[in-house]
């Protein structure tokens, strides 16, 4: 869908529920887009500019997790901080990105516990560490619902990241882990973001066109084929189900934050024997040139903006 | 004051009204101190890395902006976006930074009108284009309390960012433009950040110590002498002071935005003859070895977290 025939489409009393996140984003973004060189902007997990060098690139992300949207009340503090930095980080691992440098920004009542937003902070600065994550700034402001921004600097060097536009007709389409029951399980907050898987399939050119799995396979993959102007055909039977969640739920419910990715199909076999890594690998489709890009009508992801 | 004891001085307990800004920054960020080589990090306007090549800086800066706190929910939309893009200009202004790139966070209810978010963004973007600044990304989420995130990545090249420690005994203080009155005159939604003048004070080698007035001269000022390890001295009669308001308003209310800096004594006047700007310049006092560090206490500034 083009952002003009959006724009045509609303009334100018249309509330936010009309439309889904996507739609916003194109309305709200389109004249930001730009056409610089070495520079890519809207629409993928990060934006990347080139830096100075031979083949090094700088990745740039804001992600904002929300109290009651993201986390509840009761959710324990550590690991709210835990997933405001997972989220953020998982976008660095979706282009196939090393993180290099975080600012922290909270939005905090007056009447919290100094003794949460401690924990809190805790929770942020231990995931920071296993990824050798430096955070060098931070801002707080007062807001009655709890939020956190992460900003995030990241970087590919002697190699480029991995976008979502570069799957071609034929390539295998792969996702690690399993998918599902996200919120239920608790992965949700505990996940670890997939930075060294990407790296590896950046850096080794496995990876044609990536993302991380937030809203749903069956919302990202769509977003990943219309990049690539591509449609796809996928094996239900192989999707990788968490145990005890239904297929629905692997599809739609989203915050799997798991990579999906397109491989060549000469080097399917050969990333299959050459994956070192634990977490599961599976090929759960394909790239088609004649094939629809879209999921059918029952399964929908995840969309915050959604009615009701 | 040490983070150390603000620790022990507070119970399991305590709530954030209870202690101040600062004091909170300190007590989250204490383990987030980095001493590599190159980085600065926590307690400066924004971050800063060094880059490749010779005399690159890269600035880093997250902010917050949210409703009811700094704007209100009836401030004409496009305010709101204008006032979020132009106080993380100011904190690069501040280091005498040139803003390059920015990612754009918005947090909204449902129930707002895409009309509203719409020309929010018309705010952003139009002085984006002011200070020819790239907008390469955006994030939108679901938040009762309309909140917008900013995240800059600006630079220096050629010379070194201003920080807030530079400033040695003997100084002169100076100011640019008028304090005071920012909330009532409109100023706050409506300054123009000090870029220009901020990169010519640092390119020039003017200012050995700069900051932006944010939170009143009488909070901001002590935190560069602190962070300068020096006292000042004010001449109470030369604060500029914006027509129809007082002193205290002056030195209490904040968001001035206006540049704050020192200069060695022998270019004082060579600084007056060669100021370029139409922008008021004004010394306003000296820093001193044997002076003291604070306002006497009856002018305090503007504190989001103090009681009530």
């Amino acid at each position: 869908m083009q952002p003009h025939n959006i724009l045509l489409s609303f009334s100018s009393g249309s509330l936010l529920r009309d439309i889904n996140e996507e739609q916003l984003l194109e309305i709200l973004l389109k004249d930001f887009q730009t056409n610089r060189p070495g520079i890519v902007g809207i629409g993928e997990d990060c934006a990347v500019v080139q830096g100075r060098g031979n083949d090094l690139y700088y990745l740039f992300k804001v992600d904002a997790t929300v109290e009651n949207v993201h986390f509840e009340a009761e959710t324990p503090p550590e690991l709210i901080g835990r997933k405001a930095l997972a989220r953020a980080l998982s976008d660095i691992a979706a282009m196939g990105g090393e993180p290099l440098y975080a600012l922290v920004g909270i939005g905090i009542s007056k009447d919290q516990k100094i003794e949460k937003i401690k924990k809190i902070y805790e929770g942020i600065r231990s995931l920071a560490q296993a990824f050798d994550l430096l955070i060098i700034g931070g801002e707080t402001t007062v807001c009655e619902q709890l939020f956190l921004v992460v900003s995030l600097w990241g970087k590919t060097e002697g190699y480029k990241p991995v976008l979502r536009s570069g799957a071609t007709d034929g390539d295998g389409l792969f996702v690690t882990g399993v998918l599902g029951g996200s919120f239920q399980s608790g992965h949700h907050l505990m996940f670890m973001p997939r930075i060294k898987e990407g790296k590896w399939l950046a850096a080794g050119r496995w990876a044609k066109a990536m993302m991380d799995i937030s809203d749903g396979l069956a919302k990202d993959l769509p977003r990943m084929a219309k990049a690539s102007s591509i449609g796809f055909e996928i094996d239900f039977d192989a999707i990788p189900i968490r145990g005890g969640y239904t297929i629905k739920s692997a599809l739609t419910e989203g915050e799997d934050y798991e990579l999906l990715f397109s491989v060549a199909k000469e080097k399917e076999d050969k990333l299959i024997q050459s994956w070192p890594f634990d977490v599961p690998l599976k090929k759960i489709g394909f790239f088609s040139q004649r094939a629809k890009r879209n999921f059918p009508d029952e399964f929908r992801g995840f969309d915050h903006f959604q009615k009701p």
